[in-house]
Formats: structure tokens, C-alpha cells, sequence
């Protein structure tokens, strides 16, 4: 077998075989294969594109080219969650604990942020003494002792995705459906869960920006778990703003736990319900959508999901105090109100620029090796639909320093407004399962 | 300027810049853009095109990422000639002569060959002690006494396009029409000749297998030769048979030399005749088309482009009793008779088998580094249009080794039949030109 012969066939509109895809992951993987000719392929699947069957063995190939995660040891069914990314996109920290108060199991693996998107590790960080590097004996006794445990990615994971990933970074093949789905997935089949529900954010400050294309990339992402016998629920959310109010790292998990507390932070609680819900209809905790909403709806109510989110705090090593008096949470030392120099009604924020807005002040990442300030952020005052005068306060910004230009010129031009009323956007757009 | 931008901007089917392209070649070859880039870049043009105005401008940056050769030392208007490639095709030994004795310097540089098919600079040394290897000084002085020489590429031509054709060949993305007129007339216009005629093949035997493609590729051509400011003429020629009756090395030399002494090789006679007609019209040798190949026909028959070969022989270190006397070019030691096992008209000879026929007796080479054996080769005893009855002979195989299988099978594949009468083919389809 050539790889010449498979770019070539890739090329002209044919069909993979999966002898053909091993053959080109495990050669790349192990070296043997050069990054221009795997570069090549990647604009000819760009242009070509696959069929669902080739994609998903595209995804089993790069699965099985490092290691999977066994999480056999934790009782009970294990449903993992994973957002293809967004700006205040915290609900994770609020999905993992509600989730655990029905009893359903939550091992989850998270990354840290990059550029204009969060981490759920940097976040959790915001607490003293949080740690997020356990063994996975460790890992599993606290799956099994709280229901609930977070943890860097572990072990090698789908390497085949990695390398290919950068590659297609430089190479202008990012924007690939089948590739996007192959390389989420991998990683997600890979984490070892036994059902899977994605959040797929759609919009302008998301890598999709029309529901067409996140529709597309939501059944890619589907068809691939049935293929592959995983289950695999997508959600279609909205990501035409932030989510919630808040953009940072301790301030959004003081947002996350006044959802836990039973706020009514409207799009962020009903975004967080329909994930858990769908998560825990997987698992067999309840019988069907309502019963499991309503009954996790109580859970936010009655405390319960708020304590499994202390106990999981404690059990990881934070500072339980902070939880407890949210004062004591990294704190900014200016808080600068940027008012609006427009007057409408608002129909846009891009998220992407208050996302970067966010990462200037310190709260993200330009480069992999810079540190994070977990005091800094944003909060939104204003959401699509709310009327805006001139000096209305639109974002306050928390920062380190007093005069973060930068940010308030981001902040400004992320705002988009118009004449006359605005419908506030559609939060969950379709549910797609196979 | 990113290279990633540049890949992104051609994969969305968008116009490079004169700079963005100058960018990409100066960056290639000095190997500060890397090969996965370059890859991805060449699929996206697989895909994508390029403008008539960009293809131009690829071909000018890849002439200026080498030398050019100087020929402004010759005296008069220098026509220089290309084919795209075929088997059998001796028509350089032909033309050359022929433009020369017009008076119209010809400063030659060839190639030799590879795979099925032949190189001028093989054929050449089946006459012992000719040399090929001359100073600049050398050659031009040559050219100015005799009016033709013949030499080796020298210098470093084009390394752009060099390189670029290397990674093309094993990323599949060498069938690309502007890439394809790009390489080929980036090295004619930094050989330096004041006009270029090219022989663009059809065919079954030729890379460009249907008149469409073959007149897409010649029309390219011609129009970066119009851009970048050298008058171009192509002319589209059949490939769907070898060229002449002889397929080898000292074989060849034997055949040219027969029509240089006014023999009646139709296919070979004519085409030879039509592109020193046009070069000869070119470099205004004569007023007229007509007027040219008259004239030209006349030096065939009256012996003038036979004695400027013989002068060019000698020049060039030649041992002339070898052309005066063809009994003492290179003998192979077996004459093979192939016979049919079929009947019928022939339809078609495909000229890749034959041409990899000749190879397989040691006439051409598998690798670059393989030796060649000038003795051997094939003559063609049917061509298409002839009928043929079972037991007669199809090819002559002149070999070193008695039982050539290999060859055998691979000139009996060769051949095509069918009932009732055949039209020969059309020798020359089209006369491209701006």
C-alpha cells in the first residue's frame, strides 16, 4: 500500500477503505508517513470529503492509535459531556454536580482554556488548593465515593488526533466536517464513558457560525457514536453571545454555584438541565426527559446538587471556605463600568471579542505557556434583546489594572444594536440522536 | 504574509497576489515554507484552478527562484522546442538540423529519459564519443559555427519548480493543468531562447490522454508565454502510437537520419517538418508558413540538413563513420520477430507498453541511476490503420538476450484490433496560438 495511491484515490471522490485509513494513521502516528503527504490528504477529504461509514472509521483508527481510558472500575454507567466550546461556557461545573445528584456517575476529563474560550480546569483552579492532578486510582475512588471527579486528560489519548490537528492548524484543513467530528470524537471514544451527550454551540462566536453547518456536524458526531456503539446524544445551543452573565474563572464559578443555588440565570440554568437531563435519561436514572428534568430541576432547588459540588471541592483538595463565603474567591482590584457610546436595542455580542476582551485582562491564554489570573473577567450587564441607552453600563470589567484599554475597545466592538425591538435568541435549536 | 493564509485563500477558490506567490516560491525553495504547507497549497490549485494572470505569475516566480541562461552571444533569433513527451519521439534530431539549415541557430538543451520514455541526449550517445557535456563558452561558440548544438541542462534552472515537482509526484497533484504549463515553461523561459515551440501530445501514450485536456494544457502555455512576454506556438500531436517505426536508442538516430536524407516516414517526416516550419516562420527565417515548409522540404531532400547533422556530429566529438556508415552504430546481438496472435485492422498501439517494452530490453531506465543499452530497441512492423492477418509480424525486438518474455508480452498487450477498415489517425490536431 502507497500513500501517494491513497491520496490520489481520496482525490478523485472515492471512498476509503479501512485498510487504507489504518494504514495511513498507524504510518503517521509511528513517523512513517510524512506530514506533506498527510497535509495533501487532508485538503483532498477537505474537498471531497467522506461518507459516514469512512468517517467513522476515520475516528476508531485514531482511537486506536494510543491508549483508552478503562473506567470499568466506577459503578455504574458512565455518560461523558463535551462542548465544542464557548465564551462563559461554565456549565460543566454545574452539569458535573447535578448529574451526580441523580446518582449517575461523572468522571470527567477537561482541558484548560486557549485563546478566547475558558477551561474548566482553570477555573476550578480559582479555588486555593484545588487539584486536578490525581492518579486514576484516585480518579476512580472519588468517582465512586462523590459520583463526581474532574481531571487533566490522562494517558495518551488518541495521538493520531494531536498530530493531525496541528497539521491541519497550518494547513488550512480545519474546516472539515468529518475531520472536526473524527477529532472530537476520537478523544471522546478514547475517555472511555459508555454514552456521550455534545453540546454544539452554534453562531457567531462559535467555530460553526450557521445552525446548517452545526446541524451537519452535530449527525457527523452522532453517526460516528453509533457506528462505533456509543451512544451519543448532540444538543444545538446557541452562541450568539456568552452564556450567563459571567466571562473569567472565579467569577464564573460563583455563577455556577448560584445556579446550584437555584438562581434563574436564564440561558446558562436551561442549557445545564437539558444536558443533565439528557445525561442522566442515558444512564437509566430516570424513565424518560420530564421525569429526569423535573427531578434535577428539584435537585437545583433543594441543595442536593450544591452539596455534591462542595463535597467534590473538599474531596479534590479546595479550600471549602472559599465556596462558602464567595468573598473570599479571588478578588480583581478595579471594577471599570464601560458604557455604551450607542443607544438600540442589542442583537448581537460577539463572544469571540469578549472573549478576547477576557484573555487581555488576564483571565485567558494567548500561547500555551502563558499563566492564568483567576481574579480578572467580565460581566456582562446587557444580553441580546435588553434596550441600551447612552451611558448605559454595558460590560464591568474586573481588573488588574486601571486603565485595561485594550479590553474596553474589544468589549465596545463586540456589541452590535438596532431600532426597535429584539427577540431574545432561540437558546436550544435541535436535539439530534441516531 | 503566513503561508497559512495563502493555502486558506487558494482553498476558497480566491486570486493569489503577485507577492503571495512570490512569497510561497522565494519561501519554498530557500526551505523557509515547509513541504506540508506546499502540499496543501498544490491540492487547493488541484481543486481550485488558478487564473490564466496567476498562472503566469507562478511561472515568472518560479524562472526567477534560479538562473536564466544567457544566449545573448548567439547571433540571431534563438526558437527553442519542447515536447511534452512521447515514445519513438526522435523529432529533435530531426528539427534541429532542419531549423539550422535555414540559418536559424538552435542552442538545445535536453534531457534524458526516464521510465517509457526516451531522451535526446540517450539517443546522441549511441555515437561514440559524442559529448554532451560543454562549458557555456563551448556551446555557444558551437551554436555560432554550426548553428546547432546540443547539451545537458546546465545551471541551476528553475530549483522552484524542481522541488515543487517532486513533492507533486508523490502528494497527487501532478494533473493540474496551470501547475502542469507552470513547470514545463518555467524551464523553456529561463533556457533562454527568444521563442518557444511546443509539441503537446494526445493520446493514449501521452500524459494528456484527450484532445480537450492536451488543448487546455497547450492554451496555458501559450498564454504565460504571452504574459511574460516570449511568442509561443503549441502544437497538439497524436500519441495514440509511437512516432515513426523505430523505438530505442542507435535505432532512432538511424531512423532521424533516414528522413534527414529525405526518407518518407509520414507521421515522423511531417511533424518534424511542421514544427521547424513553425520555428523557422518564428524567427523570421521566411515570410510565410508556406513559404518555410517548402523551403524546409527542400533541405531534406537536397542533402543541407543531413551535412549540418554531420557537422554537428564531428563538433560535438562524434565519431562520423558511425553516420556515414550506420552498420557501425551500436548492433544488439537477437532480432526477434513478435508475431499476432489476433486479426483485424489496428486500432491502436499504445505507446507507454511499447515505450516500456524498449525499457525492459535495457533501452531506457527504471531509476535515474540505471545504465542504458544504445543497441537495443523495437521496430513497430504494423502501425495503426494496417491489417493484420495471424502469424504476421507486429514488432521487430532487438535484444541482447534471446528470450525477451517480458517485452514480448508487454508489445503483444500493446497492440489493438478490429474488424473492418481503420482511418489512420490525425497527425496534428490544433495550432495553438495568442
Amino acid at each position: 500500500m502507497r500513500m501517494v495511491d491513497i491520496i490520489y484515490k481520496k482525490r478523485n471522490g472515492n471512498e476509503l477503505t479501512e485498510a487504507e485509513i489504518q494504514f495511513f494513521i498507524e504510518g503517521y502516528t509511528k513517523g512513517a508517513i510524512p506530514d506533506y503527504q498527510v497535509s495533501a490528504l487532508m485538503m483532498a477529504i477537505y474537498f471531497q470529503g467522506m461518507l459516514p461509514h469512512e468517517t467513522a472509521l476515520l475516528t476508531k483508527a485514531m482511537v486506536d492509535s494510543g491508549e483508552s481510558i478503562d473506567l470499568s472500575a466506577i459503578e455504574g454507567y458512565k455518560v461523558d459531556k463535551h462542548s465544542t466550546g464557548g465564551v462563559g461556557d461554565k456549565v460543566t461545573l454545574i452539569v458535573g454536580p447535578l448529574v451526580a445528584s441523580a446518582g449517575v456517575p461523572v468522571a470527567k476529563m477537561s482541558g484548560r482554556g486557549l485563546g478566547h474560550t475558558g477551561g474548566t480546569l482553570d477555573k476550578l483552579e480559582s479555588i486555593d488548593g484545588f487539584n486536578i492532578e490525581m492518579t486514576e486510582e484516585q480518579f476512580i475512588d472519588n468517582v465512586n465515593k462523590h459520583k463526581l471527579a474532574v481531571t487533566g486528560q490522562t494517558g495518551n489519548l488518541a495521538p493520531a488526533d494531536k498530530k493531525l490537528y496541528a497539521l491541519r492548524d497550518v494547513t488550512a484543513t480545519v474546516e472539515s466536517i468529518p475531520l472536526i467530528a473524527g477529532s472530537i470524537m476520537s478523544k471522546k471514544l478514547a475517555s472511555g464513558a459508555d454514552s456521550i451527550v455534545l453540546d454544539v454551540k452554534t453562531g457567531s462566536g462559535a467555530f460553526m457560525k450557521t445552525l446548517e453547518d452545526s446541524e451537519a456536524l452535530a449527525k457527523e458526531m452522532v453517526n460516528i457514536g453509533k457506528n462505533l456503539g456509543k451512544k451519543t446524544v448532540a444538543i444545538i445551543s446557541d452562541m450568539n453571545q456568552p452564556l450567563g452573565f459571567e466571562v473569567g474563572n472565579a467569577n464564573e464559578i460563583k455563577e455556577a454555584i448560584a445556579i446550584l443555588q437555584g438562581a434563574k440565570v436564564e440561558d446558562l440554568r436551561l442549557l445545564s438541565l437539558e444536558i443533565a437531563t439528557h445525561m442522566t435519561v442515558l444512564a437509566g436514572a430516570y424513565s424518560d426527559y420530564d421525569e429526569a428534568y423535573a427531578a434535577l430541576e428539584r435537585n437545583l432547588e433543594n441543595g442536593k446538587a450544591f452539596e455534591v459540588f462542595r463535597q467534590f471541592v473538599i474531596a479534590q483538595g479546595g479550600n471549602i471556605d472559599m465556596i462558602d463565603d464567595l468573598n473570599k474567591l479571588p478578588q480583581a482590584a478595579h471594577h471599570i463600568q464601560v458604557t455604551s457610546d450607542k443607544e438600540g436595542y442589542v442583537t448581537k455580542i460577539d463572544a469571540e471579542s469578549i472573549g478576547i476582551a477576557a484573555m487581555y485582562l488576564g483571565a485567558g491564554r494567548a500561547t500555551k505557556d502563558d499563566s492564568i489570573n483567576h481574579a480578572v473577567g467580565i460581566t456582562l450587564n446587557k444580553k441580546i434583546g435588553d434596550i441600551v441607552k447612552k451611558g448605559d453600563v454595558l460590560v464591568t470589567l474586573h481588573a488588574d489594572t486601571a486603565k485595561p484599554d485594550d479590553s474596553v475597545r474589544k468589549v465596545k466592538e463586540a456589541y452590535c444594536f438596532k431600532e426597535g425591538s429584539v427577540e431574545r435568541p432561540t437558546l436550544i435549536y435541535k436535539v439530534i440522536r441516531d
